[in-house]
């Protein structure tokens, strides 16, 4: 077991993120699920559109017999008829034919090409049967979306692993896709120690302060996606914490044990965890800042946290080191992982930080002068405040002594 | 009544914003605030913390019996007492005592810094009673969060038409504030047009294709924080639209009406939309790409909007021009927006673009040789696997011909 002047870099903590195991899947309607995470992979069992269609209100036509037509030289096409929505033609267009075609509609038989209707002029009132005049030529394919254009046959839709956005619920209901397979949303217990520590029903005599933790830790699980459940206040004694643990081991598919910042309470929590059955203390202690009293045991599958108990070290914690896993337990895979979205921006002024261990810095952003600009918050890792302030997080590297005014700077936002 | 050629700016279109009514209140508890709007503003009712309290395990001093202490000339302190965690302490401090403390406890009267436990040696095992010697001076405040420091009593908490993130839910919770009042979810009203459009469920026919719109929109809406409320598939006539319409607006907030792109479907769009009561059509065309032929009415003080029925132009719409007016009926302030999170990247090519009109370009990020890059994803609007494959948007302005390959560009995401 490593002490805590032993401390493990993030990077070394990230790495143990495919330990852990995966949530299992449950089956659930397209519109619930926005935001889930496909659990199988998907192909199209049709091509999309199943048939070609028009872009544009006009003409179908056969390209070629448009081809060299000008002002000076239109081609005349003959109206075979009109293409009524939402159905297949009951004709087929020879070479100087053309029939009339709304946004949408089905190409007949015979065309390949659409002639904007402003390109076009009816010599006798555009009717069935009459004559049009043409003034361009049309490209095949012009104004035109081909069959299986979308999405061919046969073509992998998408992949397990990915979370669903809008546009991915679109293209299964384009599929006729009623219901998925997603991964079920991990439910994550949260605990607060703390002899301190009260309600937030109760009035706090003097020495007390309210539970915060549990508040924030469960809107950013939820956040993440996950459903967060809450065990309660335990106290600050080993049985208490046991026994809080095993409650919230018995349903959950993670726990957030936060508070314990004293050494004392560090202590024993280390001691909780290390005789829980089927463990290994993994991480005790990490190289970041705030959140460097940070415990991570793996119980069977499954991750325990020990989280400090100053609410900004909790965030930045969960934000930097825990989001990870639950990501990874939530099914979500690192391949079809989008781009993380981080701002850039540059410093308002000069930050001094420590090497040998990467800072988070809070900062808030301002756009001024067309351009994005960061200023650092100051405060105590304790103050609740100072995370209401900030938009977002700046990382200073391990090596880095410091951050200097007008650096570009990427961040992360909270 | 403008015509569809003379197309309104988008700049134009978002002033119309304000025109629009907010959504009434409602109570909620606090773990189901998280996402939601502020409807009044907050004050501390007390200080936060209500007590100075200790951010380290040590000696709660007077930080002037210290001054000048070092390794050669330690200061000498008699151990009063140990404070109890969650107690106010039953005793006070003369400047020659100390007594234990752990993270989070109540500092004693007369006590103003406290001593890390590593900064300290016991003479006598650092019983009460006994004495330690101190090394190092404290300045008053010293590894304390002091009564107020976090938030002082009557400082302004939160404000009305702030969106609330975990941290502004742990802020509440620090105050004890079980419930609160916040904007109820607009409901949005959709209603997808089109006699070529089938439900989720049917097999279409040739020449017919499934409903994708209802889909992508009602997911965005969620997104945006409103409840999306789905009135089916409309048939491209006078009174199937209007009655439609008027069926969502008997219960809805706002109605998103898509499909249509057609000339003939636009004209009975717009003259359904003129003979609603009380209506203002305030615009008839965008000068965006995609998403020109959107239609803007104010019906009494709500908006119906007719969005392109091409999936992605839907789409681009919605994000740059729809979603602003859910966030002011939403009740969201302008004033207290956070900046809008763009992610800066380098374009992988050149991109082409006309002059008087803002083109959106849907592209993919990839992060490459640790910088940022946009590859732009070329298709027509209505293929909904180009906003698939996409990460973002980025806007091409009204002046400018294209983008050369490598600019840096803001990326919206989406």
């Amino acid at each position: 077991m490593e002490g805590f002047f032993s401390v493990t870099e993030l990077s070394r903590v990230l790495a143990y993120v495919p330990d852990f195991g995966r949530v299992a899947t449950e089956t659930v309607e397209l519109p619930d699920a926005l935001g889930r995470v496909l659990s199988e992979d998907l192909r199209a069992d049709e091509d999309l559109p199943p048939f070609s269609r028009s872009t544009m209100d006009g003409y179908a036509v056969k390209g070629s017999a448009t081809f060299g037509a000008s002002e000076a030289n239109p081609a005349y096409l003959t109206v075979k008829g009109a293409i009524a929505m939402g159905e297949s033609p009951a004709f087929s267009l020879m070479p100087g034919e053309c029939a009339r075609i709304a946004t949408g509609g089905m190409l007949p038989d015979g065309a390949d090409a659409v002639i904007m209707i402003e390109h076009a002029e009816g010599l006798d009132d555009f009717d069935i049967g009459g004559t049009i005049e043409v003034y361009r030529s049309a490209a095949p394919g012009q104004h035109v979306i081909q069959k299986g254009e979308d999405v061919q046959k046969g073509a992998t839709l998408l992949t397990r692993g990915q979370r669903l956005r809008s546009q991915e619920i679109g293209l299964l209901a384009a599929f006729g896709i009623a219901s998925i397979s997603v991964y079920r949303r991990p439910l994550i217990g949260i605990l607060s120690t703390g002899d301190e520590v009260v309600t937030l029903q109760e009035t706090p005599l003097p020495g007390q302060i309210r539970d915060i933790n549990t508040y924030t830790l469960s809107g950013l699980v939820r956040e993440a996606g996950a459903e967060p459940r809450s065990f309660g206040i335990v106290k600050d004694d080993y049985d208490s914490l046991q026994s809080g643990i095993d409650q919230a081991l018995a349903v959950s598919d993670m726990v957030l044990v936060s508070g314990g910042s004293s050494v004392g309470t560090r202590d024993f929590t280390i001691d909780v965890f290390s005789n829980l059955p089927d463990t290994a203390i993994l991480v005790h202690g990490i190289s970041i800042s705030p959140g460097k009293p940070t415990i991570l045991a793996r119980v069977g599958n499954r991750a325990v946290w020990g989280l400090p108990g100053h609410v900004t070290s909790a965030m930045v914690v969960f934000s930097q080191v825990v989001r990870p896993f639950i990501d990874h337990v939530s099914g979500g895979s690192p391949d079809s992982g989008r781009p993380s979205r981080v701002i850039s921006a540059r410093l308002t002024r000069n930050i001094a930080s420590a090497q040998g261990r990467i800072d988070f810095i809070r900062v808030r952003l301002m756009a001024e002068d067309g351009e994005m600009w960061a200023a650092p918050i100051l405060g105590k890792s304790g103050l609740i405040h100072t995370m209401v302030k900030a938009d977002g997080l700046v990382a200073v590297g391990m090596n880095a002594e410091g951050l200097d005014r007008d650096a570009v700077v990427s961040v992360i936002p909270v």
